[in-house]
């Protein structure tokens, strides 16, 4: 091991000229005026993993091309499967770079190009690692298997495909994607949690046209006086989602957990400067960070109704509808919050007033145990590379790509975030941290080694 | 007054074509194309009036003329003025006329051509009752004054000044305007109340711009939620307003309204069918004519907030408004309203929201006493024109120029109407039945006689 780690201290010029190399590939996936890029990015990565000895290829889709490698297999060793995508945001907008996007650019000890943290830098850390246990080691401890796709930014579109029509070749013990970031500077952090989310649209109908509030008003129900009632009908002032039987199957947060997030060096003052809010809100009795990351919410994406223009207009509007989504913890089963909520709409929507409900998607959420043996060698090796024991997190939001790998591998899935909160991922001056990069490729060398130790433990 | 309606009678003809040759005249005074139109419309009117030997001018203002005449002072008499105006709608869509909007047809006993009923054949009654009156008896029993106005359709901007700067010229008893219509085929109205309004628009601030769904979901409060929530809040499930006094300065119906009411041929039914609605609704208690006409209301006439387009987005939007409006009935304070209003919205906003409410626009609403002698004489009138006795009903909207005309000039206003509900004032093929063209010359003249009388009763 100490062979490997010696070998990455010494290349460290030599890697991060390769992560300049792959940051000039205008990879952009949304643009098809990009395409010969994308396929140049994709091209130099498969050549790349073909040089290090795997077994590697472009497997083609309607889209872009997915790199597929694996190294030789390991007897009696876990498999590794490492996730991760070459395409970029566009780089709009271009004026706002202090260098430009494809021209990458050192300085204060980071690299400012597009795709520097999302997810080239990341990504590259573990074809690094790769190369370094060939290199210092002459094998790898397990087998390490790469998909690394073209469309992440772009939705996605072929990878469930892939995946579902190469479940017995992609076979593995454990995903690795490294697509997040650190909870702060200087606290590595390791995703065990995910929310899913149920996103439904509420369409009311009255009258079958707009009408005068004034000739008519009293006389008819108003499908936006009917759709704020309905809404608020959810949620109490406390922050309690209403509709019945919603929480019956939410795990509580465990007393660890609660101790591990309050552990964390989390300024509400500054969350709230940031947000520009006077105070943070949501349901009772639970921290900010409890909120955001554990507990399900709800919330109204998007308004509409009569008349929104300047001044005022006396409609009665013919309609209103309302977008909204629950944000569910592990556990809850989108299927069975839509039917519930379904049924408490039906009850609560007024005379007068027909209701369509759409059900837009649903996605339930994942938590990886934490004394997942994965998870605890991900710990181990985060440790190792940074220099400090990583944290647990959650993040609030869905990644639809661990479900799927999540479903369709059946695998745990390790998200280990080499990033920064603020590097700016879509943004303009997008950044790596050099040191991270160096941190992520001895955190992943160790990290093969320590998922290798898993199947000579007594489980 | 026999002889002036034997006279009215015996010129049918002649008042037709009179009203034929008006209509012919393309006054929209929307669109600056037509403003020589507008101009030989109001010059038509003057000349006509001067030719009765009435003092009669055009007022110019920053927009469209006013025709102002009147007759000469009888002692002893009350003194009316008859409101009114000469400009109309835009006639689009025209393809959906059956004969052009400004070549006047006859079908049915119905002339069709924009500005039929609203307002030139329901204005010039009054004109040809003068004119009967002055030919047939030699002089009016009262003196009459005209205001005519050419800026009707596009929000009387001018005439408000007017009525202001004249008022000691415009001084008199009551105001007479018929521009709106009967309750029914054969059952004349007059309409003694009209809602006053005080319309609003709630801005509700969170978060400085739009988030992330899943990161930030129960982290900060979401406008669009809150603003359900207060929305929600100002009414309850049976329709009661729960803005705290807000019901303190309504007047009750009498047992007598009610019962006026409860007689008219309402036809709930038809009712439904033609809003498109399974059923009505409101506050519970009152009849739907009651709740239309005589109860204050509450009603959103516009929602917006984050996504609306198609699909889903999962913002937590950075803002929310409505616009909602109150029905008020009459003795209700819009100003009053309004302080009440911000107080409980200021009580219900939550925290970590910020909210702005803007006054758009009040007015109180009006009645006239039923027992007015102007009220009793204009039923006499009716009466007599239509050959049955008209019901009292109220307009759940407000007229705008009502409030002005009872304000500047102190006067109780009359409205007669002597269209139809279904001439379709705005819409393709306006219409105004030639039958109540004539009794309502008829019913105007026993108006000026019954008028007349009245200072000579014992009030």
């Amino acid at each position: 091991m100490q062979d490997v780690l010696n070998y990455i201290d010494g290349r460290r010029g030599e890697f991060q000229a390769d992560l300049l190399a792959l940051l000039r590939m205008a990879s952009v996936s949304a643009d098809p005026a990009f395409s010969p890029e994308v396929r140049r990015a994709a091209e130099w990565i498969r050549s790349h993993l073909a040089d290090l000895g795997l077994a590697a290829e472009l497997v083609e889709t309607a889209g872009h091309p997915i790199v597929y490698a694996e190294s030789a297999p390991v007897a009696g060793a876990p498999v590794a499967l490492v996730y991760g995508h070459y395409d970029v945001q566009p780089p709009d907008p271009l004026d706002q770079w202090t260098t430009p996007p494809f021209e990458p650019a050192i300085r204060d000890g980071k690299v400012f190009a597009r795709g520097a943290t999302d997810d080239k830098g990341q990504m590259l850390t573990h074809v690094k690692s790769v190369q370094s246990w060939l290199a210092a080691a002459g094998r790898l401890p397990l087998q390490v298997k790469f998909v690394i796709e073209g469309e992440e930014e772009v939705g996605s579109e072929h990878l469930g495909r892939f995946l579902r029509d190469n479940a017995p070749r992609l076979a593995c013990d454990c995903v690795v994607i490294s697509d997040t970031s650190q909870f702060a500077p200087g606290v590595p952090a390791i995703t065990y949690g995910l929310r899913g989310i149920a996103y439904f649209e509420l369409r009311l109908f009255g009258p079958k046209q707009d009408l005068h509030s004034g000739v008519f008003g009293g006389g008819v129900a108003n499908p936006a006086v009917a759709l704020s009632a309905m809404l608020a009908a959810l949620v109490d002032r406390d922050g309690r989602i209403t509709v019945p039987g919603f929480y019956d199957d939410v795990v509580p947060l465990t007393d660890a957990e609660r101790a591990e997030f309050a552990s964390l060096p989390f300024d509400e003052a500054a969350f709230k400067r940031q947000l520009g809010v006077a105070e943070l809100a949501g349901e009772q009795g639970y921290t900010t960070i409890e909120r955001r990351w554990a507990r399900p919410t709800f919330d109204v994406n998007g308004l509409t109704s009569g008349y929104q223009g300047e001044g005022a207009k006396t409609v009665l509007p013919a309609r209103a509808s309302a977008k909204f989504s629950f944000r569910l913890v592990p556990n809850q089963d989108p299927h069975k919050i839509a039917a519930a909520l379904r049924r408490r709409l039906e009850e609560l929507v007024p005379p007068g007033i027909r209701m369509e409900l759409v059900e837009h998607h649903g996605a339930p959420g994942i938590v990886m145990p934490l004394d997942s043996p994965y998870l605890q060698a991900a710990a181990a090796a985060v440790e190792q590379g940074f220099q400090r024991r990583p944290v647990f997190i959650r993040e609030g939001g869905s990644i639809p790509i661990v479900n799927t790998f999540a479903e369709v591998l059946g695998a745990d899935v390790l998200l280990l975030g080499w990033g920064q909160n603020d590097d700016n991922p879509h943004g303009p001056n997008e950044k790596f941290s050099l040191d991270d990069y160096h941190r992520g490729v001895r955190a992943s060398a160790v990290l093969w080694q320590e998922l290798a130790a898993i199947k000579n433990q007594p489980l």
